[in-house]
């Protein structure tokens, strides 16, 4: 049997997932690709720390050059995380004619297109699909399965810990922060959850899956992004009630050339796929224009899941190893414009605290009316105490619009505040619009 | 722009798809492959007729050797259907070494073996996703981005048909025949439905998938089956107040290098994600050793999703056609054993229609715990009437222990009839099995 030698850099929760599918799937490993996988070496922080997870201890080092300059290591696996060395370490292996397997999200949210170009022109390959949603195979699927369709629109729940966070909120109904602090105690969730919590790490794997699903090359920084912590049990009460869930949705559309980009909670439909979609469990679901409704769900995080993406990109790799790469054209016409947040079109859900006073319900109709607003639905609860919540669920209506209506309403004596905004996602259009 | 010319064997549901999307998305598509595609010739029974689609008449021809004599035409793409002259045209294509994309399951399931050795032989590419669960892209899923696996199981919601029937017999309370009626008459189902209804087509696709899944060349004839004609609103009843939906499920595993395919209506927890795949929709839901569990959810029929497919398939062997092709290593480890349906353990849903005299219950339960079933719930309705419905849940037994004490059951003066025999799937062990 042929053999071909890898290197892994990184030894932690994904590299070790990678080195125990290499072991436990070895017979079949080798009959998919055909050659047997032999890790050469490992780029740990510390070679000489004892190791738990049976890596033998000669193949670590914690020199770079012992990589990148040992001819016989074809393929370099990138499974350290976070920006710098890991670009650096990529950059190199690139130009040494290594191909390169990583699952780097943030890395390819800000410097994607550059790596992607560097592996084109270095004649390499270059496979991520473990960047995004763990074991799913979204980029694969939208690279090729789907080559064929104009994606319309994604819907993803990206960010297992979120997902898992709301699902109890929902489930059990206790309040965010007591869903936090057990997720965290539970090492689900981070000592510092921002990344997670506020949306950054949807945000860094939706800009991966626009780059391939609009065919154009997005920034991280074009990414409207807004996180769960002000969601709280009285908006999910009000979710049930009408008849949707609360998810954290990363959401991508296409319209005549112009791109949107956002991560916010979201009301689905309780009869949506994704609403069902619990716990930690990642789903995307895609709208193309032949394929239709796709969901594909599945593990987004943990070692083995993450490990089988990264295994199957390094199986690809072998595969197309020996074929001359195929150049992508160069092609202009891809450049494609980002969408304001203020120019997007959603149904609204509106929380306001108002005092209990004859009028006002008519006086914020009013307002709305005049920011060309329109209302679907009106609920208001607790009758009689000073401050009630008056609940608002608007037609489909500009974001501008909404939001220049809420600036004159909380001006109002009678507004004690805006308790929460949450976009509806309910595939209708603006009536009027085109 | 490089110029690449196809021809299509067909231009009907599927045929004018792929014709639809070549046209629609023609800008996409080029990007994508780097290719224009040409659609030169298009192989039809009459190519005389008048047709709508816009197909150029200069296109057609009923000559399948204007196409296999055409050295231009570089891929054929085959979505005729029906085994003969399917297959002679594509062993002809294959062996012209033109590249071969297929929709058949029906060929597939029965002569995928010889086919995929006749590509390999010849070193051109052959492409079949859309005929397994249209637009879903299952089978480059099983063959690339799972390659890293050991599948343990898959279950699979394949015919949209028999999906579309159960959906309205559980959410409408009508009984089967009425609703293949409406179906039949809303053009959804055939007008001799048994291909879809008595699980012939699901067979198809669960063969191709398990070849795929397990490493092995598996037959159409060893997929145990069971269609859907004897489900009652009765059995829909019981398994709803059971916590269940009933489904038609193609099953595969394996387990220590032996597999088991069938396919049957199932009782599946409303709580498992294909309890919620609804109406014509197909979804397949697959367990591997690394990635743990995986949905993939779409339509599974028509012309633009299975085109969607068809398209893909098309735009892949475009890019690897300038490749050498690999070919497969010759694997005899890869034989396994097809384990007889009666070693296949499950629970059992088993509903008796009994004569209501005292006894009866306790003269059963001894001949099911005689036979080593073991049950879990017993279920009784109708009280009073002579002859009543008595429902056993077992807990996971041996099919052939379940099927003795039936036998057995059955010859009671008592007993009027077996209603129905439901297999459930709980992904529970047999107590004391390894």
């Amino acid at each position: 049997m042929k053999k071909i030698k890898i290197a892994l850099l990184g030894a932690g929760t994904v590299g070790g997932g990678v080195w125990d599918i290499l072991q436990t799937n070895k017979e079949n490993i080798t009959r998919n690709c055909g050659y047997e996988i032999e890790v050469e070496k490992i780029l740990v922080k510390d070679a000489t720390k004892k190791r738990k997870d049976g890596i033998p201890e000669n193949l670590l080092t914690s020199n770079f050059e012992d990589i990148i300059y040992n001819d016989e290591i074809e393929i370099v696996v990138e499974v350290m995380g976070g920006i710098e060395p890991a670009k650096d370490y990529i950059v190199k292996a690139l130009k040494q004619k290594k191909h390169v397997v990583t699952a780097n999200k943030a890395l390819l949210a800000n410097h994607g297109n550059e790596i992607i170009k560097l592996a084109e022109d270095e004649g390499v390959q270059l496979y991520y699909e473990a960047s995004v949603a763990g074991g799913i195979p979204i980029i694969q699927t939208l690279k090729e399965s789907l080559a064929g369709n104009k994606i319309e629109k994604m819907m993803g729940i990206l960010n297992g810990t979120t997902n898992y966070i709301l699902t109890k909120m929902t489930k059990e109904k206790v309040d965010f922060d007591a869903v936090l602090k057990e997720a965290q105690a539970m090492g689900y969730a981070e000592a510092d959850p921002t990344a997670d919590v506020e949306g950054y790490d949807a945000a860094h794997k939706l800009t991966v899956l626009s780059s391939l699903a609009f065919g154009t090359s997005v920034k991280f920084d074009e990414v409207y992004r807004e996180g769960i912590s002000k969601i709280t049990s009285i908006d999910i009460d009000y979710a049930r009630e009408l008849g949707y869930v609360i998810k954290l949705l990363a959401i991508g559309k296409e319209d005549a050339g112009t791109i949107e980009m956002r991560v916010h909670p979201t009301f689905i439909s309780q009869s949506h796929p994704l609403a069902s979609v619990n716990d930690s469990f990642n789903a995307i679901f895609i709208k193309g224009n032949a394929v239709g409704d796709l969901m594909l769900y599945g593990r987004g995080a943990g070692d083995l899941p993450t490990g089988s993406a990264v295994v199957g990109d390094i199986i690809a790799v072998i595969k197309g190893k020996d074929k001359p790469p195929v150049k992508a054209e160069e092609d202009t016409s891809t450049v494609k414009i980002i969408k304001p947040m203020g120019e997007t079109e959603s149904e609204y859900y509106i929380r306001l605290i108002v005092k209990d006073k004859p009028g006002v319900l008519g006086t914020i109709a009013s307002l709305f009316g005049k920011h060309n607003v329109s209302l679907s639905s009106v609920l208001q609860k607790g009758e009689g105490v000073p401050a009630v919540s008056l609940v608002f669920i608007t037609h489909c209506t500009r974001e501008a619009d909404v939001q220049e209506a809420i600036e004159e309403i909380i001006t109002m004596e009678e507004v004690v505040e805006l308790a929460n905004l949450i976009r509806v996602e309910n595939g209708k259009k603006r009536a009027g619009a085109q």
